[in-house]
């Protein structure tokens, strides 16, 4: 599971503060995570192949989280792009990007879905064999669910030797490795759990952004690889928090604690500070293991 | 007169590639021309005022010349603008803009005007005591109309010398300056032309982007102090022009020439070329005042 950060920071753009956009690579899928304006070039930079970008996740129709997106799809019209691409996201996300293109006179060349919300418990977006992600109700000024994705458990892994000793043929490998146990011709059962041992741990990754403290998605990302959780603020403007519904670096944090989650990351920092380290040291005195989002920074687990 | 360019290249927006955007400073005024996606961050690596942009001209609703106008508007609302805000172009910009602020839930502090065009002869859409801002109809995939900004001529220069000399009061000097001639008390009449030198030479600037060939924008835009005129293309490429409805350089020269226009400046370029003092090549071998448009270059007339 790898995490690159394109742009991490809040409300207005600047050329060494880009807004949130961030791709998660996730059991062969490239996923796109909001998408504020300059994302496709930030894509560029960071060397991301469009073409395998096929499913776009936005968070909220705030502008410093969606206002790159008719920008990314013109370009991939331009490109003559044939993927298919499905774009998850608020209700009314249909209607922003196809009046752009409309206005355009633009017809993509690739089959463009969309998968509106409006409900506020969590909803399964997408689900093959290998991973599944679900939305996060966040409450935010205007409607906004975060992302919870969740590989799936692996095959487990075989024990060559052991299958060797029992002299079984590499046919039976595959099944043996989903878990099944093994009958010999005379009918003796041999348990799965002599012939392999437990698979990889499945990954997950929960995108809360942009919200204020709220202590009932605790369960749901409860154990997760990573979260990352904004924080807009830090604690002397806490005040600030309940009018905008944005987060401090110490309520992630307590969030991060609650879910005891693997490594919380922050991000969506407001420009007034001019020193990030602030945030982490206000997060690790409630959760040591805090990262900084940064723009181009890549996270892997 | 100064103009900025922000962005000058066509189509996919990149790092060191900005689409359209332009700042013209004229007799006080800060005219945005098209906004292009990161125009805010142009505009800042400029340092440019954002309160001071009260007019924005869009030419067409191509995402290349206009999908950084909401993040531009979104980003005033936030650093809470009180200054009026008049947005010029193609009909359904109104909409485009809307739309997107209705779903983010923001309001705008301030008065956002729309003057939107569909008319394809030039329409006055600004006018003052100094200046004149006229559409330019021009032909391309969708409607799209350049604009012709016009400083009025000025207040005559005084011959202080003269003056003194017929002991004309200061009183008089401001009649004087816009034309007027000067009656003595015994009934004498001093021409102007005895108190005054011409004032200086009213100048004027062309944005003709994105168009075909058109060599009926010729008359309107006839010595104009300098005219930027898309050059997409090159000859070598000509053929794509009809298709697309762009120009190449030569026939940017073309035009430039038949308008005996004081500099041409060349924009709009595709990706395809590495070399852009080939579009300066081969306009000079038709106009030899061409220059070409650079991201951050400034020129002053």
């Amino acid at each position: 599971m790898k995490l690159t950060i394109l742009g991490c920071h809040s409300a207005t753009p600047r050329d060494n503060a880009r807004p949130t956009a961030q791709i998660l690579e996730m059991k062969g899928h490239l996923f796109l995570i909001d998408c504020g304006e300059g994302t496709q070039m930030a894509l560029r930079k960071n060397r991301v192949k469009f073409a395998r970008i096929k499913h776009i996740f936005i968070s909220h129709l705030h502008g410093d989280h969606v206002y790159g997106l008719i920008g990314l799809i013109s370009t991939f019209c331009l490109l003559s792009r044939d993927a298919d691409l499905t774009i998850y996201g608020p209700k009314g996300i249909k209607e922003l990007i196809l009046i752009q293109l409309k206005l355009a006179g633009v017809y993509t060349s690739f089959s463009l879905r969309f998968r509106e919300s409006e409900i506020n418990t969590p909803q399964i977006l997408l689900e093959d064999d290998s991973l599944q992600v679900t939305t996060i109700p966040l409450e935010h000024r205007i409607f906004t669910h975060g992302f919870l994705f969740q590989e799936k458990p692996g095959d487990r892994h075989l024990d060559i030797v052991a299958c060797q000793e029992y002299e079984i043929e590499k046919a039976y490998y595959r099944k043996i490795k989903q878990g099944h146990d093994y009958v010999k011709e005379n009918g003796e059962v041999i348990p799965n759990t002599e012939l392999t041992t437990d698979g990889d741990q499945p990954k997950s990754y929960a995108f809360c952004s942009d919200t204020v403290y709220k202590e009932d998605i605790v369960p749901q990302i409860t154990d997760v690889t990573a979260l990352y959780h904004e924080s807009t603020f830090l604690k002397s403007h806490e005040h600030l928090c309940e009018k905008t519904k944005h987060s401090t670096a110490e309520q992630a944090a307590k969030i991060a604690k609650k879910a005891t989650v693997g490594t919380l990351i922050l991000g969506h920092y407001s420009s007034r500070y001019g020193d990030y380290e602030l945030f982490r040291k206000e997060a690790q005195e409630v959760f040591e293991k805090t990262e900084l989002a940064m723009d181009g920074k890549v996270f892997e687990f």
